[in-house]
């Protein structure tokens, strides 16, 4: 039987991989890496290095394959269609990398940025190839560190207050507004820095951008002062590196509740 | 100076150390471990195996204290305070900790468990003890798998379905309603089972106990099916352990959205 382990690696910071990540790369045949466009330089490399500085030469094969870009230009109601397309394209690409690039004894890797189980795709179409029927496998998931958790962990703050509850949404959800019942939320996928609609309001902001990578930015304070200084390092460090990867924590009330 | 790492050590399989946690165990002097009653002897013991396997003998020492008790029997509105005062309490044991085992260059650490960002109280004593004045220290976070990540790890599943948000939050409140706009829910310290009160609802759940250790239950299904088997193991394994860890994902009509 094929076997797939899922890595979780961390959120850029090699350090973060964990010593079951570790082992589990160790026990890898194949991995896959699959890039996306422009941030494909700079994400394989790190990917690469972290294969040479911990599994022994010449006891695995890196297979790289192209995602399927996502139809970024459908806004609104079309978000989930476009989604749909995106990731039936993604499971015929995984599906034939599985079936033909891992023999039947073989076990293949999948590494991804941050945590599987956080807006990440992977188990998805995992689970869609499994349904089609086409390949069998067994898979396995190694939790990583989050680009949430080393987020609040460079600014030393929590994520949730005492007793209270933390949620996690994208970009495109707070521009629809701020969510019900929670003061503390973590953005993610949010390329249109949707925190600005909220700067008159009592927010903190704990921004971080590459987090634990030599290229790391970090701000917080409240929004009204903060944003736009994130708006101009944000738009400094795209041009000069031609991708940004960044998330956020916003504390609305900050001072309400220890 | 004196410095402080405040170690995320994973949710309990000893794998899930990162290697950035392993050099910051590598490079303290002295490690509180701080135990709180019931679950005493089981994690004071597998954090001093961790010790053990990963930092040479001789270069540390450990100083265990007793973490004051919480006033648990306060409810409803009182649960603010009584958190403050154990706050209180325990701000006042780290500061002479800190002040009086620690030398003036020396590195001390706290090992917690899971993530330091997610329902922990280090990083905010450690705020309250600085912010009293009596001793002065540098400190880092060093993030760590939280039981949240390993728990859908293990299930196989992600925290959040396609472009939709994820609440993490307390039994206390689920009891209270199921959160707004959100239809999937992480629920941790739950010590009276709230998931129970939504058993006629289409709700999925993900429930584990004691993750990553060989005492190990995971549960998931159908709330109305798997609620009554969840209280039944769950109140074997707590008689026979006399203490339980344990958390679950909640998910809202499970077949609408991928």
């Amino acid at each position: 039987m094929r076997r797939i382990h899922v890595i979780g690696i961390g959120a850029g910071d090699p350090d973060q991989l964990t010593l079951q990540a570790v082992k589990a790369l160790r026990s890898t045949d194949v991995f896959f890496l699959l890039d996306k466009g422009e941030v494909k330089g700079d994400l394989t490399r790190l990917r690469r290095d972290m294969l040479d500085a911990h599994v022994p030469e010449g006891s695995y094969r890196v297979v790289e394959a192209r995602d399927p870009e996502r139809d970024r230009t459908a806004g609104g109601t079309s978000y989930a269609p476009a989604v749909e397309d995106w990731r039936a394209a993604r499971a015929g690409i995984y599906e034939r990398l599985i079936a033909e690039e891992l023999g039947e004894e073989d076990t293949g890797a999948f590494l991804v940025w941050g945590d599987p189980s956080l807006y990440d795709s992977t188990l998805g179409i995992l689970q869609e190839v499994l349904e089609r029927g086409a390949v069998e496998f067994a898979y396995e998931v190694v939790p990583g560190i989050s680009s949430v958790s080393s987020l609040v962990a460079r600014h030393r703050t929590g994520l949730n207050r005492v007793a209270r509850p933390v949620q996690i949404t994208t970009g495109r959800r707070l521009a629809e507004g701020f969510p019900e019942g929670v003061d503390d939320v973590v953005v993610m996928l949010d390329a249109h820095q949707a925190f600005r609609r909220y700067a008159d309001q009592d927010i903190d902001i704990y921004w971080g951008a590459y987090l634990g990578t030599p290229d790391e930015i970090l701000v917080s304070g409240p929004l009204a002062e903060a944003a736009p200084r994130i708006e101009r390092l944000r738009a400094e460090a795209r041009e000069r590196k031609g991708w940004i990867m960044d998330t956020y924590l916003l504390r609305r009330d900050p001072k309400g509740g220890a």
